[in-house]
């Protein structure tokens, strides 16, 4: 199990890295400089008879503030998701070693070898980077052929079924406890077919260019609905209010897409570390992987 | 799987192509006259003794806010379960495709066969497009029996079943197997029966008549009220707020029938490619068709 | 598949017929009636010192179209749960049907008019009306006998739980095939059960009332909140706002109790002569029903 | 199946009883009270300098409604759970029943008087009333003894299970049909975890604490803000909103735990009695319990 | 079954134990502070130019309300979710006692004592709690040496895993009846898994991060925006405001992490007291462990 320190409130409040998206500092900037132009143009702007009031920036507020909820929670549904699936892996896992530790013993290392190779690609597929090294470690000469197919996560799968299928003919494997194991091989099936759907499908196009714009217009124009009120207070409330809902659609968007490298996305290198030392564990093996440590600032990849 | 490419903030927030949902641009055109109109008749309206503020609108804002939402995460949710039943039509087509590979290796490409019958007729019975094509590429003369019915979709499934009972019959499967390849099957029928309640069935007529509606009114009216105001800054902020409420009126609307041609629809075709390259891997058939890449507008049909 | 055509957004914003829901008329009325009587009284009014704001009403409303949008989802999960169990009569129709063409296809007749006989039972028993006509099309004599029971549905799936224990008995059945097939049939328990569910247990009383009330007396109250600010423009935005609270209000009560024959209810009859086309084909019946169709008002029974 | 008459929305308007949830009448009055107090105090109010304006009880009122909506559904979801259990548990005891007249019939009398002894015992558990007069009317002298068990309700779940295995070990049931129906018995396990733990758990007490603070406070406060604006009209208005919040925070309440015998609770003696009638039906037995009946206040118990 | 006395709606109101959240007392004195220095400060603060209104923070408010509602329900989900897989463990835990004692009465005591370990094992991994003392009272000497492992429950898992697979081996069991439990140890997987997953998967750090400053960059400036209407009233509607949104982000916090000793915890210890007095009065012991009690704050731990 992978274990996170916690942080005490106050830490939390003055956190300074990560504690703003990288993104967002440009647009922070912006929405300052915008507030600076407000108050020096006032004079200027208010002869000219143009003025914006806050009654209607209050209800797109509100109204984006909903629209923004729901994105929100769709994309950190998606993360949700992609977390539930690989929870699953590892449970998948320990029943498929499980059950060859159960039934023939002596098969168990092909089987853990296998599925560690089938976690290990499963990352780097939803991350498209290299598989070789990895690859070569549990599945030896095997990996450069499996690795020049299309879904080599899907024919490691194969594989393992292919060994199942062998036992049976085999005679060691009764056709009831055949289907009994292929039900956990149909897990690992769900797994990928549950992260593939969503690395191939972002949410609509639509809904991400509807809110971004709308977020980043209505952060533009509030100095000008603010400033007649706040006067010089106004970089500090539009700042504010812009830091809410810029970090709010930013966060989203990372959340959309899980499986990446950023702050916010899913620690897949150490939660392959984490399955293969429980696998090997299993196996009473002696040597196990150290269990991952988050970095200084939190972080694990 | 197939991959898209992310699109930068920058890029998104001036992205022209498919960035205000076609059916918009005359109902925001309507809603700037009026803005003009409400400018113009100012003075001859305030004479009138008529007048509308901004308060009930206020209050009517974030009362369609809400249902908005509502209706949103509704026709969202259909998209959503629409993409899992694909996703799970992948999967189901694997794992069939591995049980015959793994029991009777000699009849895989029959039931490959019947597999992608199954899932390019689901696509031509849910987009009311012509079948015979593609059936004949999969069935050969089959196909033109099979597509007379009123459910070929189906019958491709009762097809796949004999082939299983005819494997039983001779022996072939045991009770136990037939039965576990058997609840493969009952995972397509899921596939078709869900797609067939999502296409055949929309949500209440009366709930998008009352948002319509309701929407189309409020954007309607929202000069008048705003006009006092904001003077001529009017157009800006009532054209502002009435694409934020189209716009998600409109893309809601679209995703309520997730199965069309449209940009923001899924592509089915590039999951039934998919889904073809994946089975033909796993017969180890050399020549795959090619993965499915966007449009440079980023979009997959 | 039962196909609905599409309606233009245009169409839709016009559509005269059920576009507004028919209890609504007079509620409507009676709050035109209140914006006019606060028009006339508001001098007179003025003078008592009595005086309503918008304010309070703004607070109200907002949180009344939280609780509006708590029960509106709440009454169209169970709408969206009542189609989801007649999706999986489908299915499990199919499935039934299916299996017993795979196994003893010399018994599919008997199986297809148990599996109708069971689908027009549950459709009459849940909008309470008389069977017998369709029970005799189906299982001829039995039918009086059976609708003498109190669950005249459960006691045709013990028909067919008996069928199959016969079968088992008389040795044309293994065991597992007999439980593989009994997992079918209790599909049918599901949606037997959860439809039963739903028709016998409304939210609770104190739901519907207490929102009921709510928004009448806001309705009611509103004109006069309104009518210092908007005078003569009081009955169209007071009329536009209670048309939205009031309609959203009244579909959740309809949707609420999603069998019977409004125009937003289920279109049981339609659905059950899908299955019927369904089965009957599989059979490979010549004269099948016809395909049901939406009346001129897009309406299916 | 149980029914229930529908009310038409006139009657419904003005229903007198169950209307007002009883324990707010001494609220409501209270807050009328202060009312007054607000009204009679305002000139003296007015002169201390001291004033509450409405601006951010506008906030804090938008705010505790969406605060209010979530426990409301969360509460909701409780109820929702408690009888989709209960309705699990018809299916449960129907399945069961039809698997013993299908496999053994001689023995299933003495399915039908475990079942519902394990469905009365269950009401009496999660209710804490005395069962044991319904445990001997279904089990005899044994009843005595499971009744001093502190599981009793586990206690007849094994006494199911007990009734299986011997059947196993006589020989009558196959290990496939012995697991097949198990399967339900495990249902049933279901169905009463599921329950215990919805009784056993409220929501965390903070959440009640908190909300029913906050409610009271600010209807407490609330004509004091009201009375600059609406003077004589502040009780109206502010037994309003008083009414709306804290009717939806003690129907929450109500609704937590939904297996007392509250007006808004779930009838688990009438749904006792459906179970029954459905059993004996099943065995053909002649006198059947009556079809429960809501009573003239339209409740069940 | 535990059981948790009522308090009555009065009682609550006025509750001091754990009524407000120790770590919010210093947070709300500090606004308290704030309210205090703004009403002092207020002539020279208006001679400044500067001035806050209360129109932006109702904009911010409404805002944060709804990203607040969206944190808490996501914290409580994994509560709820927490508290489901332990409700998941009871059941798991009776069902394979049940079958002990069902197809291998003898072996039963050895089941429960397994069971038992892997209950108390599990919390005490989740609450990083010396697990010694507890293991040796189920496991004896195996104890230590699974202690020594890096995921002890799993291991536990392990053995019951290998005592089926001897009871196969000896032929004690058929491959159905091991196959049909050992579906019931998989329950007990996904409940660590699902255990696991919480305990070392927070909701991303910047969510919690963005509302905590929001929030408290409110709380700190909320004061001064009321004090130009509301004056001496100031405090207490500050201090109001911000107990209402800093309590409930207190609270979601603390449901984050449901596993820990805080007060609004899950109850591990009488959850596992619960599962011993169940599977040992199936074992039909007479010495069971006392019920546990909540202390008199209500308190379980």
């Amino acid at each position: 199990m992978i274990i996170r320190p916690h942080r005490h409130w106050f830490v939390r409040l003055f956190a300074w890295h990560g504690s703003v998206l990288p993104g967002i500092w440009f647009r922070l900037t912006l929405n300052l400089m915008m507030s600076v132009i407000a108050i020096l143009c006032l004079d200027w702007y208010e002869t000219l008879g143009i003025k914006l009031t806050l009654a209607p920036f209050s209800l797109l507020g509100v109204s984006i503030a909903v629209f923004l909820g729901f994105r929100n929670s769709v994309c950190f549904g998606r993360f949700i998701e992609a977390r539930m699936f690989w929870g699953n892996l590892l449970i998948a896992c320990r029943t498929l070693q499980r059950l060859a530790l159960a039934i023939s013993p002596a098969e168990a290392p092909r089987v853990m070898s296998l599925l560690l190779a089938f976690c290990y690609s499963l990352k780097h597929q939803l991350r498209r980077t290299d598989a070789h090294e990895d690859m070569r470690r549990y599945l030896g000469d095997e990996a450069d052929e499996i690795l020049t197919r299309r879904s080599p996560t899907n024919f490691i799968e194969l594989q393992l079924s292919n060994w199942l299928a062998v036992q049976r003919r085999n005679g060691n494997l009764s056709d009831i406890l055949y289907a009994h194991i292929d039900d956990s091989i149909n897990q690992l099936s769900q797994v990928l077919g549950g992260c593939e759907r969503l690395a191939s499908m972002p949410i609509p196009f639509a809904y991400g260019l509807l809110l971004h714009r709308t977020v980043y217009l209505f952060c533009t124009l509030l100095p000008f609905a603010l400033v007649p009120d706040l006067h010089y207070m106004t970089p500090l409330v539009s700042v504010f209010i812009a830091y809410t809902f810029l970090s709010l659609d930013t966060l989203a968007e990372e959340l959309e897409m899980p499986f990446g490298l950023a702050n916010n996305h899913l620690p897949l290198d150490a939660m392959c570390t984490n399955i293969e030392i429980n696998l090997r564990e299993m196996n009473l093996e002696q040597e196990l992987p150290d269990t991952p440590q988050p970095d200084r600032h939190y972080r694990l990849t």
